[in-house]
């Protein structure tokens, strides 16, 4: 017999597709039902057999529903929390996979009062560069953290449904308030990304762009991989994230001019003991992560 | 018949000791003789094999020689240069491996009003974050690019010699102005070894700093690597190319601020226009970097 009975998923891109996978290749679920606004993803995620059926009508998909687990990406995901607490059961546990998570619980409070008791909002940080239903597979979430937000009002049987999901398919469940977790993805994930972004795009409006990208080694290439993300999706998360990022942004800054003023004034010692002080602190990230995923990764 | 007769290889780190360990595999070379300023990684390197025997003596390691390669790094390389080519005869050829040519060529210039006859500078574009003998091997400049900065000076028999033996240990070689090479490094290799230190050393100054690195995912992780190199090489190249880096600092920081205002503004559509014409400069890379090392990589 399977752990669940019903699982709706709703968006089919890279989270919403390899959680499906996941589900289905361990046969964890009775029946998995998608929904989205793209019918073409939802096809490809049935023929791949990750889905067991799909609906274009919300309410249909959620009806009924053991848990639902909103995959679509930030902005979006506020609307259709909004539908699915209105639309779903109060016996419906419902959760979702958006990397910024105050946005959702301020609608949330906003038009409810409260984070409704069978809400529990949750992040697994697990992606890819690659993004759409084509980029899926079940194995995304093994070994990976995923960041549960429970409010007070979340009840315990939602937050217990929601990490038995997640276990199950592989990944080390945690628990973090709303801000903190969006303070911290600032730092680890936003930042990043939108650096990254940043490097390419200086870079290519030199006018010697491109033998700059001939003559790139593999730093360039593993420092900017991140860039290859999906623009749309990094848009909304910089706007809904806005005040955490802006201010990890405004740390960025005052290490950037420290440094360029270091270069200006020729100040050796100093930079070696600010790259000294960030390789060290390099080393034990490294080491951190060896320790979770084994040495090849 | 070994290709080249004597080749003294001057500093026995990463860059030297996996030259000599190409050289050696593939028998290039009579004799190797390795030079520096600490006789364990001499030591080293003579019990590993990757050469012959070893000198403390600068004017006994290049006595003789076919070819001299400097493996010093940026700053220690300007006296090492000097010097071989004051101890050096005019039938040696003299080259390098430095990330940085217009400060070396200024020293020669400056002491000999020219660079010599027998010298070509050059960078093999191949590295690691990882430093030193023990992270030597022998295919490290396999499919990488070898930028030759020759001057007007510099004979031909001297560009011939050392294309050849970069050629030999698998590399593919071009020539390129000394300018033009430390403009093009420091954006491709400097600004991005700069903005991951400096990314780690903001990061690490949070309060959450401990949690900020444990629910790290694989972005930083790839984004950060570089900011595991050497503190001390990487100081001597921000002074070395103080100028070109600066000016690509300047120009990352104008997207930088341009980016925050967007932010700021909550200018999605901008946002959305940064990110996918990044996106597309990356992607457009990946498929050079693709078809040069094949899919794998």
């Amino acid at each position: 017999m399977s752990q669940f009975s019903k699982v709706s998923i709703l968006s089919l891109g890279l989270m919403g597709g390899s959680l499906a996978a996941a589900l289905k290749q361990r046969n964890l679920a009775q029946t998995i039902v998608g929904w989205g606004y793209r019918e073409a993803s939802l096809e490809k995620a049935l023929v791949k057999g990750y889905i067991d059926s799909y609906s274009l009508d919300l309410a249909e998909a959620v009806d009924g529903a053991e848990i639902v687990i909103i995959c679509s990406p930030a902005k979006v995901a506020e609307t259709v929390l909004l539908d699915v607490v209105r639309l779903a059961s109060n016996d419906t546990i419902i959760s979702d996979v958006a990397s910024v998570k105050e946005n959702l619980s301020h609608v949330l409070i906003d038009a409810f009062g409260r984070v409704p008791a069978n809400v529990v909002l949750a992040h697994p940080i697990a992606g890819s560069e690659n993004s759409g239903i084509d980029a899926a597979n079940a194995q995304l979430y093994v070994d990976h953290n995923v960041i549960l937000t429970p409010a007070n009002t979340s009840s315990n049987q939602a937050k217990q449904k929601v990490t038995a999901l997640w276990q199950a398919v592989g990944a080390n469940v945690s628990e973090m308030p709303v801000d903190e977790h969006d303070r911290i993805l600032a730092g680890t994930s936003h930042l990043p990304h939108l650096l990254a972004f940043n490097m390419v795009g200086a870079l290519a409006k030199l006018p010697t762009s491109h033998d700059v990208f001939k003559y790139a080694a593999g730093g360039l290439r593993d420092f900017t991989r991140i860039a290859a993300s999906d623009p749309q999706m990094w848009a909304e998360i910089a706007l809904t994230n806005k005040q955490a990022i802006l201010n990890m942004m405004a740390m960025y800054h005052a290490e950037f001019q420290a440094l360029v003023q270091e270069i200006e004034t020729e100040d050796e010692q100093a930079l070696i003991e600010r790259f000294r002080s960030a390789k060290a602190s390099r080393d034990h990230f490294s080491a951190l992560l060896s320790k979770r995923h084994g040495s090849g990764v």
